[in-house]
């Protein structure tokens, strides 16, 4: 039997007591596999890893050891809710690092899209892997792997390991645990493992995060607008009831200029770009009808709340020929 | 008595009565000014110029020789509808220079926006002065001043002569037949003269042209990009019958790219910007709430129809702290 296969009579997870029964089967799994030996986890605080290290925590506690790299290109609040979770509420194994300085550097003057996520991918794998290395008696890298990766992975598509980079010395045994279910049934098995809702329901949120958001080459100034711009989106969003109805919504800050006034005098300050899309299968994309209320206190908030902002603008554009993100 | 002071008793013209007794007076005044002599204008197609041109027609005829300069910056349309209205339909003397490669190949290269309005309106002058030398026996120079350039040069808000960069040698008397009229009495007295309403009724369009529309350094292809989006934008608007309710609109191609596909293919093309607003005093302006219908339909012309483009933004940033044009 191929393990990597989802068994065809396996049921869909959409119930507590189905969350329930794999959870606990899991828990077996994972100390029947595990023993008494430590399995290390990268930590980004998407849906996916910290399910898995929820489960990993009740099924070996203190064994688990979870590494957050907050590569300075995370949502506002992101980070800290990371650590509230893990190491306040949980009481987890949590190595918190802080390599915002380290990838901000790296990425000054970058500006072609595929080069910034060369640089985020390659300089994650290297801070990951300090940290890895300065640990003893690792045996396990556990990875929030689910079952549209391994699909995607068979069809060639691309490689979904999240750390999948790691030089060849550094040889762990693959922890799994939610590599068969789909990502409506992780959500399912997150909320029943007691995980924050707004974790649990979190957009999909690209690796290289806000990032590919701050397209051209990042600045930290521009970078702040648009951490300050995205979670005033997010905040009147979820205000408005959105949140889960709009299957993705966020900002887009270009390396772009027009002028502005104010205080009586000429600005030359950014855009900030508004982009929200509904979508079945990620393959085509529609952009939902707003109120022009909440659209417009949105703008207004932006403008009055976030320095460097001139413009706010709605984006109008399905997938295709525009993609979602804008690099 | 100030002749550049609108007498207080001088009643609002509104009707067509007003308006035809406005012409009869302007033609007899024009006539005893100019006599048999020859005026130069300069005509660019926007209202002003083109009531002007209307009126010296009807009082002097083919003494009037106008000069229309195409800078390559024009509508879709405009300098052909220029060309149609007066030499075909009121047999005006005029001379049209297509000077699209000079103002083009001067500009290739200019991001700066103040620079490209000095090159624009600088080359305007040399090609217009260029002009003027080859005419002989002229010694007036029409103008479309209206009232409130007057009232603003007044202020030393800014100077508003057309052409008021020519050189000293080349030294016309003004004639500046509707000086003491507001653009709303423009409108009726051109209308009166026959000019059709899209002349009639155009929207405030800046000197520059769609110079300051293809923000950054303007390119060939990105301005035809642009002239079909705002031709696109304003046939929807007109079929929406918001032509004359919405106070300005048109559209922004910005020197800036993001994301595509097409074809099943990565491409990285512009965004086109839609800018409409609404304002009663030009110093600050709002965002009209528009139909969605009408927004998606716009864009998805745009997206079938415009080469290079793969976006479509709608502009929701109030004045201030946005502009109401982009740079």
């Amino acid at each position: 039997m191929d393990e990597n296969k989802r068994p065809e009579n396996m049921a869909r997870i959409t119930t507590r007591e189905q969350a329930e029964a794999f959870i606990a089967e899991q828990i077996e799994a994972l100390r029947k596999q595990v023993g008494s030996r430590k399995v290390l986890l990268a930590l980004s605080g998407g849906v996916d890893s910290s399910v898995v290290a929820a489960l990993l925590i009740r099924a070996i506690g203190q064994q688990l050891v979870c590494v957050h790299v907050n590569h300075g290109l995370m949502r506002k609040g992101e980070s800290e809710q990371v650590v509230a979770v893990f190491r306040d509420q949980l009481k987890a194994n949590l190595i918190y690092i802080d390599a915002t300085d380290r990838f901000l550097d790296k990425l000054a003057g970058v500006s072609d899209p595929e080069a910034k996520r060369k640089v985020i991918g390659g300089e994650f794998i290297r801070v990951f892997e300090e940290e890895a290395r300065k640990l003893k008696d690792i045996d396990f890298l556990a990875q929030g792997t689910i079952y549209p990766d391994i699909i995607e992975s068979d069809k060639g598509v691309k490689a979904h390991h999240n750390v999948g980079g790691l030089p060849d010395d550094l040889h762990f045994e693959l922890v799994e645990p939610v590599k068969l279910l789909f990502k409506d049934e992780v959500r399912v098995v997150g909320a029943a493992l007691g995980l924050p809702a707004s974790m649990v329901n979190r957009q999909p949120f690209p690796g290289p995060g806000l990032g590919v958001r701050c397209t051209g080459a990042i600045t930290r100034d521009r970078l702040a607008a648009l951490r300050e711009a995205d979670a005033i989106l997010r905040e009147e969003f979820d205000r408005a009831g959105l949140a889960g109805k709009v299957w993705q919504y966020f900002t887009v800050v270009p390396d772009y200029r027009s002028t502005g006034v104010r205080g009586g005098g000429r600005v030359f300050d950014w855009p900030v770009i508004i982009r929200a899309v509904n979508t079945v299968d990620a393959m085509s994309a529609t952009v939902p009808e707003l109120d022009w209320a909440l659209l417009k206190k949105i703008t207004q908030r932006i403008l009055d709340e976030v320095p460097g902002v001139c413009r706010v603008l709605y984006d109008l554009s399905p997938k295709g020929p525009a993609t979602i993100e804008w690099e």
